[in-house]
């Protein structure tokens, strides 16, 4: 792969993209080159993300190709992802997500592979995700056959369109019999997401094998939320 | 941040409050900046404990903060953790009480979720725990809704003063729906407690799920506490 | 050992085969000297693969054994493998396999153990594996006692023969009571496919806990294989 | 604590008897302090053994403790292990045993905590273990009050006696409501058959959640056993 010498536009957008990929294998988020994260520069219609395959310990800011919202290259030698259409349409229908990832890490995967939405049972869930996170519904043969990766994403938007979720206050899914996506301000607002919510899967999955029947209560839900969240969040270092 | 020329009375204090939060990530019982670890000077009338929301990573002795019994900052730049209150009535409430950590590790949080003590199943839990740790009830809507945070650690007391157990022999609870807290002789010793509790909390669940009607037998419960703990305890070079 | 001063034509091959064995504990596949590689050279009719019994740690290109199709030593000074009458089985049946790992990997083994094809779940297995992967039949005491680990070979073939699986397309089998074999186009191959193998199995034994009646649509197992397999492949980089 | 500047009769000894201490953390079969590893010289009369509650990132060949088989301090400034008595009835009642190890590791304590013997339930086991690993009875009252750590070695010959097993055969044994005990040739090879026994009681646990009722085939057993241990052993080095 030929060197840039002149830096591109896409530089700092390629950089933050770079280096929320290769937090990945160091949250222990992927295997191999499963996984990809991506970011938007909604001014300019250009999304940056991880090439298709390649190793994350060979990854260089070179490999990251920018696409424009048609998945037309833009800058970059290599394939984008294969999820990059998923990546696309969660853009276009979620006008403040900045960042989307995709992995299949471990317990995240198993509630979607279960088809059953990650419930909301404690307050570690309560500070990242308003409520239980929705699985989605399974992709018709049609679907699958034609514009797969697409239509992946268009069934996490209908599935937040028809639950009236507000995708800044659940920012992951999960597709039925595949994996998650998260997504957040950026690309690595993501991430931190995806790192939760797998956090969060793995509880899940213990708690509900330990008591079937058990929810969250909703003031708790509505309290550590927006104690964390909001106009009147009290938590981390802003109002001081 | 400015740089304190002057070392504070509070230098020593800070200095042990530090090196507990950051024993946090080194055994695994924390994600990001979810934990947080105090040390009381009863002498001083003095709490230092972890900024809200700062990495540990980056984390040094100027970020450490003092409060007094109101939770009013006495030194330091930074938001003390948004957890303050909890801690500070648990000293208020149990005397010998010197440390106090909050985390949300996996396994300990799983028993919080479920709302289920956890229960004492072997040696390795009745080594440091006298009896099964006990889970709070749930918080009502009003303790919720206003000072939170307080109300969290006085449902914790409440359990403890309820059941009528001491809580220097069972040196943790878990609050239901929420996760656990542990405490000590001071900020190092009720670090220790919380490793020991995850990994009970993890034995404890597997062992339900082999055997789902087993409990410890008193008798044993009684030795292995004993023999390291009180009086005639001989585990460790005390007598020597 | 003695050393010796002019390379071996099987140089290249033993390298091979001793890169792929030290991949086995790099992904935590192997406790001790659990798990053997080999690779064949098919011009030559010769197979390279691990000594049995040799640490890990200590393993130089000098301790990798080279054997004929039945299984006599060509070059070498250590005992191959026990396991290689086993191989040797799958290379004979299996004319594209290039590759073949053995290891008792965690969650694998666990499914052999139990005795059960590894159910296809989700997309994570179908981006590697076309369907259920085979448990082999118990074998019979006659064949426990007399060429065991030649035996061990031919129920693994006998399985996918009897199912009419194409091994390249399902490169894994799991022994009934015992553990995974895996196989690719070469050692490396076979060792990622053996990690894959691993994954999955932990994934689906939490999801048929989680929800024990699911299966994966068929469609797409189909689109998932299908998208980096064959000739309308298009995941990496191989049509740039 | 002084320093000898005359190495001891016990320096080699006392040299295994640490390195095979301080393998215990590198396994992850210890948390803190919890576990021990002992060695016995049987010409001498003595055995060596690790100090009671010191840290092992601390612990030196100094620190380490001879005892006579009466439990009385031959060499040492130090307290032994508390649990010295265990494993003097131990090296007593078995003449073949020449190193005696106990921890806490989680999935052996699991089944301990359960009072449920080991299943063999696959060859990984069968490749160290010949059947099932018991559970020892819960001690009496009486056992427990008086000589507690003397007994607890008791109940494990009674159990092997009363099953007429070979504990050179079986080199594990649970305690009811306690945590595992293993032994081996030496110190190092009893850790090993902890990691061992570790690793399949993790198995064991899944398989049976997965498959109630399964049992390894006995012929399976012998074989693999009989493969690595006995006069006809053709696993590993020893025969070439």
């Amino acid at each position: 792969m030929p060197e840039c010498n002149t830096p591109s536009v896409y530089q700092n957008l390629k950089q933050r993209v770079l280096k929320a990929n290769l937090q990945l294998p160091k949250y222990g988020l992927v295997t191999f080159t499963w996984g990809n994260v991506s970011e938007i520069d909604r001014e300019l219609g250009v999304i940056a993300i991880k090439p298709s395959g390649v190793e994350y310990d060979d990854m260089t800011i070179n490999h990251i190709v920018v696409v424009d919202l048609n998945g037309a290259i833009i800058e970059g030698e290599l394939n984008p992802s294969s999820d990059t259409a998923t990546h696309i349409e969660i853009y276009k229908a979620f006008p403040n997500v900045g960042g989307v990832v995709h992995t299949h890490s471990r317990s995240a995967t198993i509630w979607a592979q279960a088809g059953i939405d990650i419930p909301a049972l404690g307050t570690t869930h309560a500070d990242y995700f308003y409520g239980d996170i929705p699985c989605t519904r399974r992709l018709s043969n049609t679907e699958i056959a034609q514009e797969y990766e697409r239509n992946t994403g268009l069934v996490i938007v209908e599935e937040f369109s028809q639950r009236r979720i507000d995708p800044m206050t659940v920012p992951s899914a999960i597709v039925a019999g595949h994996a998650p996506f998260s997504w957040g301000k950026n690309a690595n607002d993501a991430v931190h997401n995806a790192v939760v919510l797998e956090e969060i899967s793995a509880m899940a999955l213990a708690t509900r094998a330990l008591n079937s029947g058990i929810k969250l209560q909703p003031e708790l839900s509505d309290k550590h939320y927006l104690r964390k969240h909001g106009e009147n969040a009290y938590y981390g270092q802003e109002r001081h």
